[in-house]
């Protein structure tokens, strides 16, 4: 197979991957993203262990090893909890409504059990052996604890939320069950993505919005809807958390083709190994032009391609720079500050504390420029 | 090996399973089950219907194969929906609490959901390749489809519920969650029993009232919480589904072993070849003397058989007839009786109209004198 001349990998530096993004208020850069994010989580974790703790041997187990608490063998360890934006999200939006941010706390927990219930039915879909730089729970507990667990923890979210007996805990739930359904049409889209050749950039920004966009939204007001907020405002910060979803996702898409390994705990190329059709590449295949007709030819033939296992680090070299070449990664970048800007718009319409918009405001900046 | 005679497979007969039910309330035997069944299949089934409707493509296809709507290939059916007791149970419920039978309908449909969000999931997990006589979701769709369609169907439950927007609706989704994650622990319960040499009945009979007693209590009790009932009544009609849920699943373990394939779909000696360990079973091994003791030593030599897959009508039949000789089909039977008795007694704690407290009555009966 002839190809384009292959460039080697080029890890993402900070602020590369999109480029400045011009801060929506000033005051979001005296905020302490890091604190925000560790706040969020150290309210979280012991409900959400204590949550855990309730299933039945041998899924506490699992849910354990899956949650990165416990190592395969068992033994305790400190794993990679993720990023914790979801459960920051969540307090600071019970602030939103003038409520304490422990308000927001269930509605934390119940996000994130909603999460890790998609991750673990995901990675066994998907056949994904690697999760934040370990073994898939499928992989070291088999498929039967996979299914299970999910399901377990999916049940413990609505748990979570319901035994708090309030008519706004009522309406958290139906809201992420609204998110949940969303989560479950954004996997099966993303599954029938991959047989079909061609996906429009609209069908994958709408599947990205279900399985991003959906439950960053309602992280983004549960915990407001836990303080009383009326549906008016819990709309407004879904929105938020919506299209904050959204840019989060260009942003994958971004590191999944150029991040660097380190940082992100994937392969190099990761998504184009997965032959993803992420919005790179259906960006610079819809983008016209010689280089996104050359790449549209060698990824139809790279679809028949059996050996697709064989390729080489120059062979994803030189499709990423096709992608590159025929404007798939500006595009992106250029999404995920539409998306950025659209977020930070919806907080305009919401009343509520300055410096909690400038909390909001910050996480919606830590999301565009992460590197992981 | 050596094995003891060998007898024919005798199928059970009607009230042979579990020799003749005193039924608790004479004005029982005036109840027509059969249209006490129809009607709440013709009150739910359009609902669910309509909510299966709203899952996106090809989810809702998917969905409709499993609920025996369309076949394989996508053409109209009317296959075997199952015996529709629960939507039966969840619209008498509501007029135990004084409501219109119509009342119950949403709750009927959500434990519909959730029962048939356990199926799919549990066929895949158990490998089973056949289901109301016909094959499983995984095996036609794949177990991708199976895990997504199950996730959608759980999600769904709390959506028809919590859309409702009550208080009520609140309760019965909390309840809802209870008995999803009794299922879920069920099932956990049921996968790890398989690795283990022996079972307590203590230990099978919890796992049974996790698999099928809670969502029975469920849907005996969540028409009457739409309904306005208090938490006593619903708690009250929770006792009776759960017993009833147990007494069913007696006669479900002596049908898997003695049943009439024709009635149940099933293989003969289906729980055999699947080496379940089984009320009959569990009980028989725990029972002493010669048989029990010999069908322990067969049963650990066939744990560790590799050809188990060769093995004969004759062999299985042999191991039936101990498990017969060691008390084990006589004991289930019995207890089938006492989980009934219980069952009943639970209603007399609740106040609602004779006619229906018939009705709950007599559906006990059919539960127990069943032929598949």
């Amino acid at each position: 197979m002839e190809l384009p001349t292959a460039q080697a990998p080029t890890p993402v530096q900070q602020g590369e991957t999109v480029p400045p993004v011009p801060s929506a208020e000033a005051a979001a850069d005296a905020v302490d993203v890091t604190a925000l994010l560790e706040r969020g989580r150290t309210l979280a974790t012991p409900v959400l262990k204590a949550a855990v703790e309730r299933l039945a041997p041998p899924m506490d187990t699992v849910a354990a090893y899956h949650f990165g608490w416990i190592d395969a063998a068992g033994n305790p360890s400190d794993g990679d909890g993720g990023k914790a934006v979801r459960p920051a999200l969540a307090v600071l939006s019970a602030q939103a409504a003038g409520a304490a941010p422990e308000v927001g706390v269930p509605g934390a927990v119940a996000v994130e059990l909603v999460h890790n219930f998609s991750l673990l039915h995901d990675d066994l879909m998907d056949g994904d052996e690697q999760r934040r730089h370990r073994d898939t729970v499928w992989k070291v507990h088999g498929p039967a604890q996979a299914i299970l667990v999910g399901d377990a923890l999916f049940a413990l979210a609505n748990e979570v939320l319901l035994e708090l007996e309030t008519v706004d805990a009522g309406r958290a739930t139906r809201r992420l069950t609204t998110a949940s359904r969303a989560l479950i049409d954004g996997q099966a889209q993303d599954i029938s993505y991959e047989h079909r050749e061609r996906v429009t950039v609209e069908e994958c920004l709408e599947m990205e919005g279900n399985k991003t966009g959906a439950l960053l939204a309602c992280a983004s007001s549960i915990g407001a809807v836990l303080g009383g907020a009326d549906d008016a405002t819990a709309d407004a910060l879904e929105k938020y958390g919506y299209h904050l979803g959204l840019a989060f996702q260009a942003v994958d898409d971004l590191l999944g083709i150029w991040g660097d390994p380190e940082s992100t705990g994937k392969q190099t190329w990761s998504d184009l190994r997965q032959r993803k059709k992420s919005l790179p590449v259906v960006a610079a295949l819809g983008a016209g032009g010689p280089a996104s007709e050359r790449l549209g030819e060698i990824l139809a033939a790279d679809a028949k391609n059996v050996d697709f296992d064989t390729f080489t680090e120059e062979d994803f070299a030189a499709r990423a720079a096709l992608i590159e070449e025929a404007g798939g990664r500006e595009w992106t970048a250029e999404e995920a500050r539409r998306q950025h800007a659209v977020a930070l718009e919806a907080l305009d319409t919401v009343q509520m504390p300055a410096s909690v918009r400038a909390q909001f405001a910050a996480l919606a900046d830590f999301v565009v420029v992460r590197k992981r």
